[in-house]
């Protein structure tokens, strides 16, 4: 079973989220429906017969340490060449450096389509994009010119380097070193760890942004600077920096995960980012725009799952269902259809969900008011933890689904469908793990996002009131439950606020993951019953809404209960 | 991280389930509290010293055919020769048969500790039991005279031969074929596959029990018999049966998955077991061991998942925790601590359902009084569809969460936490998908389990009862919640049985798995409520029984309400 690019879901999501809809603060003017489609169209033609062959190669052979350099498996390295030749890197990357500035919200589709076609393929780019956003924020204009142009087209790719043995979500106790030199370089001296595409043959340069410690540098976050080390330095010599080792993982074996060396020599020259000990600020755009492309990965990754298990329920003969006098396509059972369905509409939510931060980000950059800008900020910031976490969680669910759904075909590695839930796993995890981001949206976004909240909350109650006028019961259901479920997200939001108002913190942490939950079903619900309203004459997107409506959002009580439970004491039943 | 048996936690179930319970009735009057405490003293020394430090090597290097044998793991064979020789394969084999007769529920703890210490290692055992149970029951005296008294002692292994490449969920389209020869045996002649242990070298001999087809059998399930067919024929020379291949898994890579050859030269011999054409009558008898004997499977992959993601917590330092000054074990981050609550109470529940349904076995087999073995065996078989699927579920959850406690180091497979999550991934699979038990409870246990039914409910409306009587407002919740989750059940199976009686299938089948669930949330809260409302002083039993119930228990009327959400139409959205 191979790709094929769900276009038709993707342009309906799209266009929810505000592309195409004709009105007088279109922030999408300059993208018009013939452009929207020949650019999806172009994308999925690309990952369909160009990376989603590659993505079982990529698995069973991975990446590999030969002679102190990182080879990617066969294949990789042109379809890397051909794809950035096309101008894919380009797409979203500002004008004034070569890049195609198309909004966030296309290069949200097209990711996803990258990400279904192979999750360890995509992760490179997705990981010189958040280059490009920290050093078109925060380098000097000499570097800026220096590496903007070849990141944006492509030809370089650009790496995070954070991680420490003793410094993973917590970055306060980076140890890496960087000793400023009469030149105005600096010499970067330690080790980082899950270094992702920390080496590789795919592009001339590799470009590192790497967290250290200048002498003397305050203790904590605040001590903490954001440098450039390239690979090879602009006279073309080698810095002094290698791949020492690769991880052996779960997934993603193509994505080679390097332990990298800095400066076993004599330092490896780098050159500082934006300002000194402010390194972490830095850090934090390239962090948000790659944690929501993590998102976009757990939808890429579940379609691609559903995809390849709904191909298995239609083929598979097994029992007779409904009575029927001869064995039937397993899809013809109810407990299938069920999963399924729970599959599909679990990824429509969280596409509803990613798309629309995308989309705020948008409204961010590209607004031409300033109090529209920072509602899209705001918005985007509340949004981001809760696209990168929910999409990241149902990835794996549905993985996990898709597996079952194959029976004992499931758990055979040549059958494909366990390769994406090995690959899916890791995206809880990096980028700030789940319980992380559950964190942020809790002790940081929250108490700063009042309007975007608000947005969210009246938006899901506008669509609830339009639904509730049409006839029918069904439509009175739906209504209701949307209507239910955003009462249940201000009461649990309520309770975060009063609890950290009483400086209750460990109450309101304790609940955190169920309240990112939450949100992630209010948010889904209400994309899934706008499409739902406004394509109701479609019974396969109509049905969409209704099933997650009575399947997933009925749960919504109970996570507002859940969230609003209380600390949990440090009692000795661990 | 090693694993250490909970033995405080598994006494503490066996209790519940009846062991060392003093009344007129005891079933386990042969068993003082003296012989349980060593077997188990002995059981965990066996497993924490021999079977556990297997795990790793058997995942890294697996089983592997070679010269059309296989060969297992270094140490496996050993280890197996010496447990099999301590004695632990005939614990509650049959005494006439040289086993130790001792109850199911002893065994069902000392499975639990094996499949803790090793999945892939257990699972040999595991079918052996399967097939001692089917041959007691079915077989002719000269067979069990034959091959009972070596397969009790684990000289020799059993297997099940059931699939075909048609014929997996849907046993009806078995093709292997079985002629009848004039000395009374019969030339066996197919392909099956997915055969666990299907070949090996760990013991002497290997006993496979096949399901084929004799010519003229009417078709369908009526037309298929059982047969016992041996690797080494009595007269020592080797049967026409050989291993062609094996499956490259997701997990328990120590476990040889087999294609199995049956006659591919002259036919292999085999001799009838219980009568033509009611061979998967006898099957079943195996199954329905096998079934629990998985839903352990579930409970000791997960306890052992636990207690890797509790040591990791307790000393990896990340991040400073409730404000304090250093940085803090990641235990003391509410969310960890609310993920490792989650992992304890849900595989507290899970052995609670899995122990009651080796205790009802118990009252089936070894009560005096007629009634009282009805009950049992009605109970049982109900029970048994829950025990393996909620079990298996939570296995894979639990794993899933304990990589996400390890972070980063979760996804490296040195850490071992992803071997878990990979080896838990086959236990929803097979011995019938989790979807098949489910369609197994609403379809054909339901039905006939009014009296097991009830049963279950009154249990928990009397633990809901007794607790409500206690001061303090946590007990009035807790009475209260046990109390709505039986209201819940209650109203689900009613409406399951209105469906069928109405001729609605299909409703009662798209809402199987989610009522499952929910009996499994009741057994479950129900179990962990007695055990808190016996120890209310052990302050990490009882809150398990708080946490289980504000945070899994909670969902119940969701659950109730998602299994009586009717039919799940053949649309469009697929």
């Amino acid at each position: 079973m191979t790709y094929q690019a769900p276009l038709q879901d993707i342009r309906l999501v799209l266009e929810f989220a505000g592309l195409g809809q004709a009105s007088a603060t279109d922030l999408y003017a300059d993208c018009d429906a013939d452009l929207v489609d020949s650019v999806l169209r172009e994308a999925a033609r690309f990952a369909e017969e160009r990376i989603a062959p590659l993505n079982g190669i990529g698995d069973r052979i991975g990446s590999k340490l030969v002679d102190g350099a990182v080879v990617t498996p066969p294949g990789w390295k042109e379809a890397y060449r051909d794809w950035s030749e096309a101008g894919w890197n380009s797409l979203s990357a500002p004008v004034e450096w070569d890049g195609q500035g198309l909004p966030v919200l296309i290069q949200a589709a097209c990711t996803e389509i990258w990400n279904s076609a192979s999750m360890a393929f995509a992760l490179a780019p997705l990981l010189t994009a958040g280059a490009i956003d920290a050093l078109a924020h925060h380098a000097s204009d000499e570097l800026k010119a220096a590496y903007l142009p070849k990141l944006v087209s492509g030809e370089w790719t650009g790496t995070m380097n954070l991680t420490e043995p003793q410094a993973g979500s917590d970055l306060s106790t980076v140890r890496t070193r960087a000793i400023r030199q009469l030149d105005g370089t600096y010499r970067v001296e330690g080790q980082k760890i899950f270094i992702t595409y920390g080496d590789h043959d795919m592009s001339d340069n590799i470009v590192h942004l790497v967290l250290a410690r200048l002498p003397n540098a305050p203790p904590g976050t605040g001590g903490i600077s954001l440098f450039l080390v390239p690979r090879i330095l602009p006279d073309g010599s080698l810095n002094d920096v290698h791949c020492h080792s690769l991880e052996h993982k779960l997934g993603i074996h193509a994505s080679p995960t390097c332990t990298m060396v800095f400066g076993d020599i004599e330092g490896a020259v780098g050159w500082l980012v934006g300002e000194e000990n402010r390194g972490l600020n830095c850090m934090f755009t390239m962090m948000n725009s790659a944690r929501l492309g993590i998102g976009i990965q757990g939808v890429g990754i579940a379609e691609r799952a559903y995809q390849q298990a709904l191909d298995y329920a239609q083929t598979r003969q097994q029992g007779r269902a409904g009575g029927s006098p001869q064995t039937s396509p397993i899809i013809g059972h109810p407990d299938i259809r069920r999963t399924l369905l729970l599959m599909r509409s679990k990824i429509m939510a969280a596409r509803c969900i990613c798309y629309a931060t995308a989309a705020a980000l948008d409204r961010a950059n590209r607004s031409e008011d300033q109090e529209e800008r920072a509602l899209g900020a705001e918005l985007a910031g509340l949004l981001t933890p809760i696209a990168k976490a929910y999409s990241t969680d149902i990835g794996c669910e549905v993985a996990h689904l898709g597996v079952q759904v194959h029976g004992g075909m499931g758990f055979v590695e040549e059958t494909g469908a366990a390769q994406h839930l090995r690959d899916a796993r890791i995206a809880p995890i990096y980028e700030g793990t789940n319980g992380i981001q559950a964190i942020d949206l809790v002790a940081r976004k929250l108490p700063r996002s009042q309007k975007a909240l608000s947005l969210i909350l009246s938006e899901a109650r506008t669509v609830s009131d339009e639904i509730a006028l049409r006839d029918g019961a069904q439509s009175k259901i739906l209504a209701a439950r949307l209507a239910q479920v955003a009462d249940c997200l201000e009461r649990a939001t309520k309770y975060m606020r009063d609890m950290q108002a009483a400086h209750r913190h460990e109450d309101a942490l304790a609940g955190a993951s169920p309240l990112l939950e939450l949100f992630g079903v209010c948010i889904g619900l209400t994309g899934l019953a706008r499409l739902e309203n406004a394509r109701r004459d479609d019974e396969g997107i109509a049905s969409l809404a209704v099933f997650f409506s009575n399947q997933v959002a009925v749960y919504a009580g109970a996570l507002a209960e859940s969230a609003m439970g209380g600390a949990i004491p440090h009692i000795r039943a661990l």
